[in-house]
Parts: C-alpha cells; structure tokens; sequence
C-alpha cells in the first residue's frame, strides 16, 4: 500500500470516528451548553445528503463513513434539542 | 448540473461550513466544558491530513474543503486547551 492511500485510511479513520468521543462526552454529561446547534444541525443533514450521495454513486467508503457520521451527529443533534425541551419546563 | 451533484455540492458545502457556528460560539462564549478534546484533536489531525491527500492527488475541493475545516477546528481546538491552562491557574 502507498504513502498517501496510508494517509488517505488514517484521515478518514480519524475523521469518521471522531463523533464518537463527542457523542460519549455528551450521553454521560447530557450538558450541551457549549454545543452548536446550527453546526450539529449542518452536520447532520450534510452527512446524509453524503450519504446518498455514496448510494448513488456505489461508493461504498462513502456511505459507510458518512452513515457512521449521520448517526453520532444525529446523537448529538437529538440531545442538543432535548435540552432546550428540558430548559422550558424549568 | 444533475440533482446528485447538487446533492453532493450541497452536503460539501454543509459539513465544510459546520463548523463556523462552533467556532463562532466557542470563540465568543470561551466556554468550552461540553466540547470533546480528544473530538477536535482527532477532527484537526485528520483534516489535515485529507489536505495533504489533496495536494498530493492535486484535487482542490478536497483541499479547499479541509483547509477551511483544519483552520476551523484548530481554533477551537486551541481554544479548548487554553482553557485547561486556565482552569490550572485558579
């Protein structure tokens, strides 16, 4: 395997599971505070539309780190929501 | 232009621009408690290295794409480690 297709596995690794120390730290917490919403909401709609993005074109790579994304983003992005739901009955 | 490369321009666009609210908030706010470190060190390693996959194929969206998002991590990223420094000095 070449240099670069190295480079090319290891940043995709990196930037696929990424979310998922995120996605951990907030389960645990439930705190948001510090959380974007506009940037978990832009994530999670732009990891999807990669997503089929991937189906149509038959990149599998594509759709798997993509998918994996949409869903620890749409983690993040359902708790963020959840916390504004619980900031209104106080 | 077909739909699926509207799609794919769109969804560029959305997980590239992602992270300007982040780092809008966290550069305003300096509250970075419910940011995950070990998230945004793997997000500005591993957009730095689909740069120098991009350079190294000569493709200037990918490129472009993680130039922003490595530039935009990295000041959270710092942000984030400045504030372990602070909370040392209390």
């Amino acid at each position: 395997m070449t240099t670069i297709s190295t480079i090319g596995i290891i940043a995709a690794a990196l930037t696929t599971g990424a979310y998922i120390p995120q996605a951990y730290k907030t389960i645990k917490t439930r705190s948001t505070k510090d959380l974007s919403i506009v940037t978990f909401t832009m994530l999670f709609i732009g990891t999807i539309l990669w997503f089929i993005y991937g189906l149509y074109i038959n990149d599998t790579p594509l759709m798997l780190a993509n998918g994996i994304t949409a869903t620890l983003s749409g983690i993040i992005f359902s708790l963020k929501i959840k916390s504004f739901g619980r900031r209104r009955r106080r």
